[in-house]
């Protein structure tokens, strides 16, 4: 079992061999392999920038690993911004000791998962860090994409727009939470860990006028829609049962005593249209692969009279709102997540 | 002593104050502050992408911090290849506990820096991880620059080429090395950590013929030159005693038994030219603060007959190579690094 050692991180022979056995053996194109300490593109004009450190725990999880993760998450945060993934950077922070295999096996899954979006890893840095100063392996991605599509923005929500969401909530989160757990499942949960670009592409396409849209990753739907709420300064109304929630989701959900609205997706998206696109929006969705589970969820209000309960979370200095509302009439505040939630679920 | 807590990562109220109150106070720019899932830049269309993860030990340094060399790492790999540096993400990690004074002294160094450069921080992320998944703080930069000069090519290298370095040689490796042993120095070393793009502007706008540039980081002077005459096929000779060394960086050297030419730099350059344009070059680099101990330290040769003494590298596959001249007439053959070197150092 061939391991990681400190001097394949030295910037000496051992580096070089690393980086050629099994970065580049894997990623190899033009425009990375000529190794120099930039790579060299060539873009459109108008551009999305973004960066993101993948820390998941445990690193193979159900449906997916760190590589892909850090792949689908970079991927995800351009498309959101309505640009075709480009180019993408790969930084390897790695544990001494670290299993070969186990790197080879992550850098196979980021190699399948970037084809799947038609970008490429142009350049990259691989740092070996001693036992203890890292656990086990970090990956960062940065992304470059062209804007295809422009104009999305949370600040663009107003009253009417309509709510979707491209599949069920939660999965990956309650997949990483019940893995580092030990709950075992009587079905196998998967997280749904994936690159969202051809279904954003498929969604331009259809001409469709997309208001806003965001991937819930961290605090998962309810801070995508706080932070739309508060951006656009407007309520947004959700009825709770229209959710899509896997029951395997739920069930850890209760076990925990957590709500799956603020468990971490990775492979799913939350889309704000005008009512006027809303059916045709998910119809689009829901013809894709990716987007075969969407619903609409709700709707955008204007901020109304503000009852009694709702005073609190204007005390908190949040003047604007998303409100739950059950099948039974009854109606209570969607927060914007607080507290510790769910460390290294990305 | 405010300290940063796992809820400052979790997507939700609390990483949101971390991120307005911390991050976007200092690093505030109208492209970054729009917070979408990526930043939206204009950009001219030959590019240089770069990716860089610092996991620097002791984190504060004489001379720097994480920080500051975090900008300057990224912003000379984007300079090494004749672009201007535009646009810098930035991705923490961070251990939970860490002190909010620390990241706050961290983030003015990163845009003291960054400022000097001309280039802005555009998009960023920030996780924190529990105790003990890593040590204190790690930091990812990725940048975008914009070629001004093309043509900069380690394969480039031809017969008759000068080396020069623009400064004393390993200050940043030894500084790191003497406070991580407790190594007590009369004199205070510091690190050479700095931007370079300002120095290497100078050399484009001066109108030499950049054959190759390099900042000599992990595997220091040693690896650059060897990649170098790999990468051109050639062999480069080195006069020992014109390598710029200062007397501290040389005795913490002789007290490990290292050699300096392996010890990283974070605010120097390795230039290969044209003969012609060599004294000139020198003096462009002399003239600016950033190069005042420029010297001219080697020359390009093409592989000669092969003495008995450089076999031992050609057994190991390399068939080009790094030669040491000594003031007395004897040479050896500078390797590329091999084994640990040190860890942690950028």
């Amino acid at each position: 079992m061939k391991r990681i050692m400190l001097s394949h991180g030295g910037g000496g022979l051992q580096s070089q061999e690393l980086i050629n056995g099994l970065i580049i053996k894997h990623f190899s194109n033009p425009i990375l392999n000529n190794l120099e300490d930039a790579a060299v593109i060539n873009t459109p004009s108008l551009l999305a920038f973004t960066t993101d450190s993948f820390t998941v725990s445990p690193i193979f999880f159900n449906g997916g690993d760190i590589g892909k993760l850090s792949i689908a998450g970079t991927v995800n945060d351009l498309s959101m911004m309505g640009a075709r993934p480009l180019f993408l950077s790969v930084s390897f922070i790695i544990e001494e000791g670290f299993l070969i295999s186990d790197l080879e096996q992550i850098i196979i899954s980021m190699k399948q998962e970037i084809d799947v979006t038609g970008a490429q890893i142009v350049t990259g840095d691989t740092k070996v860090v001693p036992k203890g100063a890292v656990d086990k392996i970090f990956i960062n991605t940065s992304g470059i994409g062209q804007i295809v599509y422009q104009g999305i923005s949370s600040k663009n929500l107003s009253e009417g727009d309509v709510i979707i969401v491209s599949g069920t909530i939660g999965d990956h989160g309650a997949c990483i939470l019940a893995q580092r757990e030990g709950i075992t499942l009587q079905t196998s949960l998967r997280s749904d860990c994936q690159s969202l670009w051809q279904l954003v592409n498929s969604l331009i396409e259809s001409g469709i006028k997309i208001v806003a849209m965001r991937d819930p990753t961290r605090g998962g739907l309810a801070a995508v829609l706080n932070e739309w709420a508060s951006a656009s300064n407007i309520e947004i109304e959700i009825t709770e049962s229209a959710i899509p929630i896997k029951p395997e989701v739920f069930g850890i959900c209760e076990m925990l005593g957590m709500e799956a609205v603020t468990f971490a997706c990775e492979g799913r998206m939350v889309i704000a249209v005008n009512k006027n696109d809303a059916q045709r929006a998910l119809e689009t969705l829901r013809s894709h692969p990716l987007g075969r589970d969407a619903s609409i969820i709700g709707v955008v209000k204007t901020i109304k009279n503000v009852g009694a309960g709702l005073v609190p979370a204007l005390l908190q200095g949040y003047p604007y709102q998303v409100i739950l509302k059950s099948d039974y009439g009854t109606s209570r505040i969607m927060e914007l997540p607080s507290g510790e939630l769910l460390p290294r679920i990305c």
